[in-house]
């Protein structure tokens, strides 16, 4: 609320032409919060404001503004002036942002980035979607391990805000291998003559470029860094990946894994810029996938319509019996995903999986099969005498076996997509529904026609 | 594999008690890297080898080991020692670790701890969980905002590793008020005698203690900070988090979004080391919450049992209707929920959802009725001729109202949670599956009905 008061005043003085006013606008805050205060200003209006900035505040103000509205500006102010601001912003984000583009634009501010620029943003394109180098940032600097204390700090001073951290500097040898790191604090308190190669730490964290993201991330966690350098297959230093990065793709793997719990392919844009018929799309595939599958139901029933209709009030309980099933096989491989997820759970504990899975399995069933009892008796007073004493087996046994069934389907298959080395997140969750309205069934009329056989002999 | 490779050789320089060898260990590499090394020896072993280490790298190695292991160190071990330990991790964490610990542990473990540190843990405690104090380190240090830049580097010098980070130098006045931030790198390039007043900024983004620890996440990951100072109601400095913190909390947050949209309540430990009982009571209260609302799909069954006496093959759609319906309402509150919590959608936008969601739900509802058509079709041979034609317009017509309503149903639910001020992620998916299992039922035997009763006219 707080940022729209301030509309007003910074219309008034785009309108009076307040260069002083504006230019303070521009420096006095963190630069995101001169962005949020900028919210509601029209691509136009952003730009004429930032034009009050220098160089190094108009990017980092740009780089905090909303996606939709970067993308905005850059589709639809001057080109010439866009694609220098392009140039100027970090080589990850503006790779970032340039996928997101209409391709016609794309292809018309590419030529008006400078070259030097130009040739990186190609560099990074070039890795593999959600791979480490597709997120790194290039604007690494790199010192020899043989100058002295002195020559680095005077090389720090020069790179000015060049290098995107300064905390750790990375020391490399005359090919640019990636030999040692020593922190900046720990540079500035050494004596003034002494060499790096004295200083450094030898034993560096660092992951290749083609390596998946999420591994740079779990490094980045695991050793508590600031940042984590990337290096080619020889071991060059070619990146940096910084922890807003890593908080970045943390985020988004997230909410990529919450989409595939929920049978959503991941987006790659937010819910309300992803185009209708795209997001239409990546609900339809699985939602038809999932509806063949659930076509093996309606096979099931119709094996055992014969026999439901000797038996017409087994129908009232389906819908709860497989619902039971599917709820406890959804929390059990809810359980297992996130495990497997943070490294709780790892391969070599199926067993104890398992076995945890099948007490935990036979104790919520009999729970439910003990309320189950007392509804079976609340809807059993309209049954014939004779099926209430069947009625009152029928439903508990299957709701034991369903829930069994439930923990131990929602636990091992998130295993075995481990085990095949496919994403545990993708799609167990749904897949463990279907499986379970299916099993769900079988049970019920399995049980059902057991009981139904043992009454009618005894009863001859 | 590698970590266990080396546990015969650490065994034997054990045996041999080679100590030059063992206090190399401990330095030599990263401590995370060291504590990785030592999976596999008991707690005394361990103990043993960190004995060879000084102070901070014992600290550091010990804080990298699995908490499993650390407990059982903990517990297990001579208790002088572990309270001594116990006195030397940063707050945060050993706030942590008690939790974890047996009480009768902790009550003999805590007079052994320095006194000094004792009253920082109870200080620690008393913030609520989940607030942003129990998650911040009270390791802080603070500058006078009077004092040179000479003066000050002196003052850092001495801190030494007192500090959990010294990138951001916080600088405070006589009352301890927070009043301003400079970066270390700042510090280091600037003039000797200059005043820390003068090369500070005073915008300080910083949070309040009781104050959510998702918000110090949250400004943490907005403003690119590696570090967020802690204040008081007044503004006085008491803590700091971490950028390390933060990636835990969003971990720990992105697990228990997950676990509730699961219908698991939350864990505290991790899988393996939640006991039995403990988490199949977290599981059980929601499969009976779940259990009696899905008595609910009973009643309604029973209500139409009549109804489908006289067209039985009815009851073989039934799992399938109700699970599309389930599952494009799984659909949008998963989208929902996970656009709520980036914030990419917000209440302002209930509009534009609805419309959204009211079309796909059309557009996926018209997909699935016209496999729908072709599975009717298929099971419809065995039908006699007059329902055939019958048969073909239920179930698609069904299909159709049953995804829309899952969308809208699905798409609603989280964001009228987030309007009573409810997270949106508690529960909603197995709400939806509920509520869709009871309107999938309602709107196919109405649908049905209505058919039937237009049939039966029309033959008379």
């Amino acid at each position: 609320m707080v940022n729209t008061l301030y509309l007003p005043e910074l219309r008034e003085m785009l309108a009076e032409h307040d260069d002083a006013g504006l230019e303070e606008f521009c420096t006095a805050l963190h630069p995101a919060r001169t962005a949020d205060f900028m919210e509601g200003l029209s691509p136009a209006e952003s730009w004429e404001v930032l034009s009050h900035a220098d160089v190094a505040s108009r990017t980092e103000i740009f780089s905090y503004f909303p996606r939709e509205k970067q993308v905005e500006m850059l589709e639809t102010l001057d080109r010439e002036e866009m694609g220098q601001l392009i140039g100027e912003l970090p080589p990850d984000e503006r790779v970032d942002m340039l996928e997101q583009l209409d391709e016609k634009v794309v292809s018309e501010l590419m030529p008006l980035v400078p070259s030097e620029e130009r040739s990186e943003i190609l560099l990074l394109q070039a890795y593999p979607e959600n791979s480490a180098g597709s997120v790194m940032t290039t604007k690494v600097v790199s010192l020899s391990e043989n100058i002295t204390k002195q020559q680095a700090l005077e090389e720090v001073r020069e790179w000015g805000d060049q290098s995107e951290t300064v905390n750790y500097l990375f020391l490399v040898d005359d090919a640019k291998h990636l030999r040692g790191v020593v922190s900046f604090r720990k540079l500035v308190f050494a004596r003034n003559e002494q060499r790096l190669s004295e200083l450094m730490e030898r034993d560096v964290i660092s992951v290749r470029a083609t390596e998946d993201r999420e591994e740079a991330a779990r490094l980045l966690g695991r050793y508590d860094l600031l940042a984590i350098p990337v290096v080619d297959d020889q071991n060059h230093l070619v990146g940096l990946i910084t922890h807003d990065d890593v908080l970045d793709v943390l985020r988004e793997e997230a909410t990529e894994d919450a989409h595939m719990a929920g049978a959503v392919q991941p987006l790659e844009e937010s819910y309300l810029e992803t185009a209708l018929l795209t997001l239409t799309g990546k609900r339809a595939m699985w939602l038809t996938i999932l509806f063949f599958s659930g076509l093996l139901t309606t096979t099931a029933m119709s094996h055992y319509e014969e026999f439901i209709e000797t038996l017409p009030w087994l129908i009232c309980f389906i819908p709860l019996v497989i619902s039971c099933g599917g709820n406890s096989g959804n929390q059990s491989a809810t359980l297992i995903i996130t495990a497997l997820t943070t490294g709780d759970v790892t391969m070599k504990d199926w067993f104890r999986v398992i076995r945890r899975e099948l007490i935990m399995g036979l104790l919520l069933g009999g729970l439910l099969a003990f309320f189950g009892l007392f509804a079976v008796i609340g809807v059993g007073f309209l049954l014939p005498d004779t099926w209430h004493i069947l009625a009152t087996t029928i439903v508990p046994v299957t709701l034991i076996l369903v829930v069994t069934c439930g923990t131990l389907t929602g636990s091992m298959l998130p295993l075995m997509f481990r085990k095949f080395k496919l994403d545990p997140a993708l799609m167990s969750n749904p897949f463990v529904a279907v499986i379970m309205d299916i099993l769900g069934i079988v049970i019920y009329m399995s049980v059902a026609q057991i009981a139904f056989k043992m009454l009618t002999k005894t009863a001859t």
